[in-house]
């Protein structure tokens, strides 16, 4: 069985992967739930669509988020009502978040709220938010805090990010299918999918007893890095590692996870970095990682999950 | 000055029609809020919305309610989702819906939201709900009561009306714009567009204040017709008439409105009842009421105005 953690797009992709090579039965997806937010009434949680269009192949490949056959009516008329335009939303997508605000206002936890969902959306593997908790991502800049999706939609990442704080994570609780996962015995190995480590990733380890699982972990824990040639695929990633003093390179992905993982796969172009990001105490394996294709997203699944096997705790 | 009260489409086409030949500091349209209801989280206001639609020029003719270029992206996605898919939600309505229910919940009352709405759609005319307060035509049937969009949509009109009731009207007050309009001294007349007297314009007068201002008035108070050879140009106004016992012709309707009105403008094709409307005490004025275009309700609209400026109180 494997647990996977991810965030948006780049790990919406990998998982996607993995749940064409592993049973249903074999694969929990937690998605980070630090970006989701209220706006216009609705309950928005950009990350577990993002998994959930792209298991459901309903994702946009064009625009790379979203759905597919979109349209923007509801916006047009936003906008000309001078209602809040700066997040866009699209007419299917706005039905996905009235059904889990419905869900969620009927008593529904975001865990069966979200279950709900994917089983509409002919979904057979668990996709679980982190936590049924809320947990928000406020991104420190020089003007002081900011919401996340207001730094990252709104003001499209432009204040250069000072910290990064995970408001209410410290009573949050896992998810229970994510607690459930982390105790399963049968629990091989954990990948962490190719997304933003600083805001995908650190929130899903910042709710405690995840971060704890993860640490006393017993199974390997393999990191597919979201840094190729010296940037990210997609996202503020890479200014993030900037402004952190990282290097922009899988070796400064290996340097901030350090101890908390085992393994890294880094893509062809990175391949003279090997011995670099393995001087970081970090095994690693060098694939290629640029996921374009159903095909590459489940043979980079294979080869992740393969590499996880080499590798001991 | 001319008050109107209105109630959806028919209502809407006279109502754009008395737009069109009063400038906006002579006409307050009136609007019922009774079929108002809360649906996936929204508040929406069916009537209001009709004539907003007409006034600014965005209702669809063909379909004959809702905007016109209405996308229902969000209804496919919703019924695929399993959601509450029997009432009709445009893409672009939901924007209206969206921003209604957001100016409400950031403590606007009804008459600020909707001036708010019909102001950015370019509508220079006050268009007031009958109240801020919540009033709901609840439909007596064989097998219960029935929320008025239940009973209209989700069963197509289908269980025969016992009666209504309008729950919350007895202790309902009118809107600020309608009891500054009731108070005027130049109010000239009060028309009553042709809509549903059972549902459209008997909740308006439910409202205490306004039911006694309506009774008290020293103006001439005008119907048109909404029956026009022996049925309702849209709606279930003529099988209301029938299960009343009610002729279903503007005999019925003078009857109905009996010595509430002064004045009923019925069409031509009724021409021939001319004398029977009149025995039932209401003065009647003859002409073409079928809307079909823009110039048939501006031309209504005069005829009507000036019918009633040969009636006295």
């Amino acid at each position: 069985m494997i647990l996977a953690l991810a965030g948006g797009v780049g790990g919406a992709k990998l998982a996607h992967g993995l749940a064409r090579v592993l049973d249903p039965s074999d694969l929990i997806v937690a998605v980070n739930t630090a970006d989701d937010f209220r706006h216009l009434g609705l309950h928005i949680s950009p990350d577990l669509d993002s998994v959930m269009y792209k298991l459901a192949g309903l994702n946009d490949t064009e625009r790379g988020w979203g759905q597919r056959d979109e349209s923007w009516q509801f916006m047009e008329t936003l906008t000309r009502l001078g209602g809040e335009d700066w997040f866009n939303l699209g007419d299917r997508d706005l039905a996905i978040h009235t059904v889990r605000t419905q869900r969620l206002q009927s008593g529904e936890s975001l865990t069966e709220a979200t279950a709900g969902l994917y089983r509409s959306l002919g979904i057979d593997h668990v996709i679980a938010p982190m936590s049924d908790d809320p947990v928000s991502t406020v991104i420190e800049t020089d003007d002081g805090l900011l919401p996340f999706q207001h730094w990252f939609v709104r003001l499209r990442c432009e204040p250069p990010v000072r910290g990064v704080q995970f408001e209410g994570a410290v009573s949050a609780r896992p998810s229970p299918p994510i607690a459930a996962a982390l105790a399963r015995d049968d629990l091989e190995a954990i990948v962490l999918c190719p997304s933003n480590p600083f805001v995908s990733i650190d929130p899903i380890a910042a709710v405690p007893a995840i971060g704890k699982a993860l640490a006393e972990r017993k199974v390997p824990m393999v990191a597919v890095s979201p840094i190729i040639g010296g940037a990210a695929v997609k996202g503020p990633a890479a200014d993030m590692m900037a402004q952190r003093g990282l290097p922009v390179s899988p070796v400064g992905i290996a340097r901030y996870y350090g101890e908390r993982i085992d393994g890294l796969v880094i893509d062809d172009v990175d391949s003279s970095l090997l011995a670099d990001v393995e001087r970081e105490g970090v095994k690693a394996f060098v694939s290629a990682t640029l996921m374009k294709t159903d095909e590459d997203e489940a043979r980079l699944a294979e080869e992740t999950l393969a590499f996880a096997r080499t590798l001991s705790r």
